[in-house]
């Protein structure tokens, strides 16, 4: 198996050590460097970037420091994992807000002409997408859930060449117990294990 | 016809007036007002509010009081007509930022015992979404806008009993010129005048 370099973003926007989206992602990181692969992180809990407002600042803004970073990290990867809880059905808003920082026109597509299609600028990266649901509230079935996953995988990283795109869906997190939680724990390192 | 109580909400991230989703808003108001419909407006864009960074700041953090005002029109509501642009191929974050913090445990919906389905609180409320397309990178087909609609019809509005939900869609909002633009803006003030 051929070594690879992956990106993780860990997407939940709380910064406490005990989430369970966090022990998933030093899960995969582990299982992943005991392979040889090389990882690099995006915590978005813990860089600061400013919420999109405008169009114009889509298309023309100044790119922060920390958005920039990120930017290098994706295009350095050949393989992303996004870990993020699912609340109120679909991404955190804070995670949604990243990700209208981060792929912007120039550095996720191109416009080619007018009329044409964008031309894809990440093509030939890989995915998986992690969710957990942990609250009764948030744990709904595959069909409501996969609206918010389908939107990510399509409209998000197809647009800029990302895929495939596989995806791990993690239900009850808070009610599965302790045993089941680390069954996903391993399941993950050995998903980082495989680099995929 | 009866006279209605009618929410809506401002959608669109930037406050500049220029914004075709805001044109789309007055046109509503105005057509509604006409009949003897009664409009209050949230307009996010122009109200500060936090955004949700853990799971126990939304089951039992404080509530600010731009979105205690919020809640309190959408429970004097009979109505909902929630107004938004397409960004990466759903709600603007910030959009999704504003529905975390309003529709919270207890305002939302309640939790009656556990294991039980939660108790919607806000049943009885219709509602109708509005969503423009306006770079030609947003411009999906219908199959993938559907996951964004669907996410927030049946995820969010359906979750605490608001519905049912209708959808205008309007794409191409750049594209389509000054006549078209025009024939929205009188689609929705009669949709405005028929309180629906």
């Amino acid at each position: 198996m051929t070594a690879k370099r992956i990106a993780i973003i860990q997407g939940h926007p709380d910064p406490d050590e005990q989430r369970f989206c966090r022990a998933l992602a030093n899960a995969y990181a582990d299982g992943a460097r005991s392979k040889g692969h090389q990882i690099k992180t995006i915590d978005i809990a813990r860089i600061e970037f400013p919420i999109l407002r405008t169009q114009h600042e889509f298309e023309q803004g100044a790119i922060s420091d920390s958005i920039q970073q990120a930017q290098d990290i994706i295009q350095w990867a050949e393989h992303l994992v996004i870990i993020y809880p699912l609340w109120l059905g679909s991404m955190p808003a804070y995670l949604k807000a990243f990700l209208e920082q981060v792929f912007r026109p120039g550095f996720a597509a191109v416009k080619s002409a007018e009329g044409k299609p964008w031309k894809k600028c990440l093509s030939g990266r890989s995915a998986r997408i992690v969710v957990t649901m942990g609250m009764p509230a948030f744990v709904y079935r595959f069909i409501y859930l996969a609206h918010s996953l389908k939107s990510l995988e399509r409209n998000i990283l197809g647009f800029c060449g990302i895929g495939p795109a596989k995806d791990t869906l993690i239900g009850m997190v808070e009610a599965i117990g302790h045993d089941k939680r680390r069954k996903w724990l391993r399941r993950l390192e050995k998903l980082g294990q495989e680099g995929r």
